[in-house]
């Protein structure tokens, strides 16, 4: 049923009409760049109303665009604002992750490079449904602002060298507006859409390089290495013809990344890691993210390039010797942070082992549906949360447990919610009776070259 | 990537929410009846916004719907208005068509048949695209008004025994606005959508019988005799688990109903219909329209059931003694119309075949864009037409041309608007060198058993 009421545009090609580019995409067509500009400038300035939008976006989510109109609709994205300014002759440099349980990497990650000479103007987004939000960590710790002026941003990363705030209205505001959108309409996990998305503001961010951590497991939004691998292929070929050196690591979600998942208590885990302490799996993944970038882009004092291995151990040094946390403590302090005001935790409670054997799968889902029943993330955008509540998981998937053993600690001063999260999160354990196999936490796929 | 930040349902299987519900239909997924009609009452009622039900009409679009979904989505748009009353003993019937090029039967066969003694309650709708609209041709008649309430409706059918106007604000709602919005967004031609728009239409009228014309070929909406066979297929199924006899006819549109096409003229050639005289495939297939739901309801006065044979001599005597005139022209008078007003036709011009041969095929589309290029049709919904302007096709598929035979004339007064016109009727006319052979013009396809 491919013909419509919709007449042609025979003899009046230049007409670009919303219901005609709607149905060219929804029959698996190719839009030219003007559709998709069209489309994308209109939807920015208002013109175009949402409901053209939505349907739109359902019907790339089920068409699909190749990497030209990828990269048409995330330049038509782009164009819809402002791009940020280039503040010093250093290297410039971020990193996206596309989120999982316990991925606080971001807060180290940015001013441990800051004390490399390098400046990372990093926009961060909230949570939503099971993947919590780089903004929402950071606004466990007392006052600190994330809605910075582009002026703002441009002033603290030409004195601190780094910064992590929420977008801005000017950059990239189609992007804003169709990502909320997106999320209503059952449109957010399609591979032309997300690349849009995050390329869009990574663009904007005028970097030298970017590195992107994509994320599978069950404790991502992609749940097969194999839809992460073909994000990672989009999200990497978009930045390389953008001129960002890009490089994707695909790290596995099956688990959460350390110990704490929740706002104030993932705020915790991060000090420790710039203390030097913490889980080991979050410093390793944090260093490496951080170690391409250097590579990408960095030199050594004698002009050389810079090995990965070398890169690795100069990051580390920086942790160990305190240098990241004091980079840190200048930017939480500049972004109105309150460091030393001390994080609450909700009452702790245990979960122990109902029975023996080995930890065998955690259902990331069902665990980060227990974060959100606790009111630690939200079911729909724009609602408040709780940074008091979280969970701390004391094991990992292949530990040896015995019953009785304490698994996680779940933070949560309400009752009733706590109740409902331990529902969610007797669901989310499997305790299997033959040793498992465990995975490397990342696996290389797209570098730049 | 079929998962999504949308979480899960769990432990909250009664809870409704429209992105959940979206995400389901998009995966392929069988909505369940509750989900159905909490979309659709939603949105009738206002509480949902467009830009969701768009994102699920894509996804409906795309995905389709099972026969039982369809059902259920016609009923639950039934449940957002009222139903129009039975107002006498008689049998209530009507049809419906899909709508072509020259399809004017309606204005013939409702009164037709209200001199059967049938109730003929045509709740009709206006053209967009290359088809034209009932409303549209009788409000080429002075004075004609679309707008009665369902009072008047209901008072005319039990007076004169037959009606045409709009739906009223309380008669389904709900397909007024998803109709206005499925215009818009691509989702027109949807099987599971026309299915559930036509058919709550149709039981609303509270029928015993209905006779759908289906059209197909290239001056309908839908191109392939395939299309419209599963479009019959599926408006036959839902009307028959209604309760309403249903016949399906699948008729071919390949070229115009008639010789008229246009507002006015299609007026002037319904009455020709109605002397007795005009097209001899305008009458004939009005005849069988109206024949096959007189076999479905009707009894001779001795109460046997009607033959086909017998129905269509009583129809067309009706015709030819003038009967069918006059009910028209109560009709028409008690809706405010007068006939006795000569409507204008724009200044004529014809158009010559350039070459010698047979006329092979004709483009549908391209001479319905030549109607809307003149003002006689509409781009997007709620446009003015210009009821004078039409075109009047001379010679029919097969026909032997010679070069300098008028093929067709066009009525426009606009010579700017004329000229647009035939650049699209020069590129809609084939001439070809061998003689083609013609195919009947209806071919019976579901009918009530």
């Amino acid at each position: 049923m491919s013909r419509a009421f919709e007449y042609s545009t025979n003899g009046m090609e230049r007409t670009l009409i919303p219901a005609v580019i709607i149905s060219k995409k929804r029959d698996g067509e190719k839009l030219s760049g003007a559709e998709i500009d069209y489309m994308v400038s209109e939807y920015a300035r208002g013109s175009l109303p949402d409901y053209q939008m939505s349907a739109l976006a359902m019907a790339i989510f089920l068409k699909g665009m190749d990497s030209e109109e990828i990269a048409q609709m995330t330049d038509a994205m782009i164009a819809s604002g402002g791009r940020l300014k280039r503040v010093s002759e250093r290297p410039r440099v971020d990193k996206h992750s596309t989120g999982g349980l316990g991925d606080k990497t971001s807060l180290i990650l940015a001013p441990m490079l800051a004390c490399c000479e390098l400046d990372v103007p990093m926009i961060s987004g909230r949570g939503l449904g099971i993947t919590g939000g780089t903004l929402d960590k950071l606004e466990a710790i007392e006052g600190y602002r994330c809605d910075l002026s582009e002026a703002q941003i441009e002033q603290q990363v030409r004195e601190i060298g780094c910064v992590i705030t929420g977008a801005t209205e000017s950059l990239v505001p189609a992007d804003r507006k169709l990502y909320g959108l997106r999320d209503v309409t059952g449109t957010v996990p399609s591979i032309a859409l997300i690349t849009s998305s995050i390329m869009s503001k990574k663009i904007a961010e005028t970097l030298d390089a970017l590195v992107l951590d994509v994320k599978w497991g069950s404790g991502a939004f992609l749940g097969t290495i194999e839809s992460g691998t073909a994000l990672a292929k989009s999200l990497w070929a978009n930045g390389e013809r953008a001129g960002i050196r890009t490089t994707a690591l695909l790290s596995d979600m099956n688990q959460p990344l350390g110990r704490m998942v929740g706002n104030a208590c993932e705020v915790e885990e991060s000090l420790a890691i710039m203390r030097g302490e913490g889980p080991r799996e979050v410093r390793e993944l944090t260093i490496e993210l951080a170690a391409r970038l250097m590579v990408e882009v960095g030199r050594s004092s004698a002009g050389d390039p810079i090995a990965l291995e070398n890169a690795r151990r100069v990051l580390a040094n920086h942790l160990d010797t305190g240098r990241v946390m004091e980079r840190f403590e200048r930017m939480v302090k500049k972004q109105g942070g309150r460091l030393e005001v001390a994080r609450r935790l909700g009452r702790s409670s245990e979960f122990v082992a109902e029975k023996s054997g080995w930890l065998g799968a955690i259902d990331g889902q069902k665990l980060g549906q227990a974060v959100i029943a606790m009111g630690g993330g939200r079911k729909v955008a724009g609602e408040k949360i709780d940074p008091s509540v979280g969970i701390e998981m004391l094991r990992r998937l292949g530990d040896r447990v015995e019953r009785g053993d304490v698994l996680l600690r779940v933070f949560c001063d309400d009752d009733a919610k706590k109740a409902a999260a331990i529902d969610f999160i007797r669901g989310s354990l499997q305790i299997v009776q033959e040793p498992v196999e465990t995975r490397p936490l990342w696996r290389e796929t797209f570098f730049h070259s």
